[in-house]
């Protein structure tokens, strides 16, 4: 496939100039995902990885806990006007292990009831999660501090359209395991998760997500029911990931730029250069 | 209200110090949206002009026209552990005016068959859309590279956190008439939309919109479906925000860098300083 990026024409005007020149595109496409024949979820997403980011979705919505519990995932048949498979319908099967109860409920951002507040949802989420996240070998704040250079290296087509976001599993020693981009933020780190799943690698306690854009509840909540360690994002996170952060005993690190960074939960993850302590 | 930022300790690291201070975080806190009793959708966004968001978001879905289709929309009494009201319930009550039909169906991203692909989503959305898309008067270019500082200026919260996306809608004259901040874009955008849908000034054909970040199908259909004439994206569009504007009608501009921009589709509404076409 490889739809990543399209070309299209536009007409640049400049200070004293209007032309027309050729544009590429970020790819963006819906993809229907059906569980056992039945229509799930549409989302918006950039074509390609596609199995991965359904491995990664599935999983955040608590519908499957390892790779075993996906019996088959394909593209659908079906074709567009022109008689050509759209590649935007993926069919999976689930395994007998996997929790049908999930799969009736709708995939809403969150579940609660009246008096619905941010500690509500974070004490729920708490019990979701299949992880609890332990001590790890502490990570050298020159790594952490590397993660979104190391990122935007591994970014190809970000450079051509601007518009591709990207998540990234990084190593304690630096290395770039998995970088996956997308349109949506959300999408590029169910693919990296969803990768990570398919090779059987969670929890992922001794891994850094790297994240391109900002930390909201939503990635936050990725991240942690991933069992990651330390999440990476370049901007700022919001106060419910930061709270979610702290309650989950994740390390959210913000706002890195050079040699400097904020550390906002759990700074034991990390060795740092001199050092310091956040009291609460 | 006014919690649209808080203040949280960080360990900032540097490359030479580690201190504890303290950062602003825009806050981030889930909105449960009731219609008539049943819970329609839980989104998070940050708090404030909630009623406006409210309405731009029944309107994009469908539920509403304008604002006389809602009857009556207030927060929800009830209250969190400690007994506040957590302003996070929000209760909605329809007129008999309003279309119960679209309630009932699941506010999925979009709606399809199998076979989905980019075409025919878009001209499902041009058919849901109330509003055809004609001839206004055309807009300066002056004006339109104008909108993005325009909307920095009126950003007070996003230079402290660096968290929140903006939506203004900017009338031909350079003039920003509502500017509203949320960690979320698409909130951003439907909180412009539902003030005007509440001031009664839809379609909003003469209205330049003006988003912080990046154009996305979900963005570019909520301008869509508010017969906004012009969208100015500070960043890039995304492929099928670009396929989208183009069937509608809108005036898609991105990358606005100085006096600087792309127009992806329609440049007709705007007055270039140099002529210059666009030939597809």
């Amino acid at each position: 496939m490889g739809r990543v990026t399209t070309r299209h024409p536009v007409l640049h005007l400049g200070p004293d100039s209007a032309r027309q020149r050729i544009e590429v595109l970020a790819v963006e496409e819906p993809l229907e995902i059906r569980l056992d024949g039945s229509r799930f979820v549409v989302t918006m997403r950039t074509p390609g990885d596609d199995v991965d980011l359904v491995h990664g979705l599935l999983h955040a919505e608590g519908v499957i806990a390892t790779a075993a519990d996906v019996s088959t995932a394909r593209y659908c048949a079906g074709a567009d006007a022109d008689g050509r498979n759209t590649y935007n319908v993926l069919d999976v099967r689930l395994a007998a292990t996997a929790t049908p109860e999930a799969v009736s409920a709708r995939p809403v951002v969150t579940s609660s009831a009246c008096g619905i507040c941010g500690t509500d949802s974070i004490e729920q989420l708490q019990r979701r999660s299949r992880y609890v996240l332990g001590p790890a070998e502490p990570v050298p704040q020159e790594v952490v501090e590397a993660g979104p250079e190391r990122l935007r290296e591994a970014q190809r087509a970000f450079v051509q359209t601007g518009g591709l976001h990207a998540a990234g599993l990084m190593s304690a020693d630096g290395a770039m395991a998995c970088v996956r981009e997308d349109v949506g933020r959300h999408n590029a780190v169910d693919k990296v998760v969803g990768w990570a799943i398919r090779q059987g690698r969670l929890p992922l306690t001794e891994t850094v997500l790297v994240v391109s854009g900002r930390a909201s509840y939503e990635l936050t909540q990725k991240a942690v029911l991933a069992g990651i360690g330390i999440m990476v994002a370049v901007s700022a996170p919001s106060s419910l990931a930061v709270e979610l952060a702290a309650a989950a005993g994740l390390t959210l690190v913000g706002f890195v730029r050079g040699a400097s960074m904020n550390v906002y939960t759990h700074p034991d993850r990390i060795v740092a250069r001199m050092p310091g302590h956040l009291v609460r």
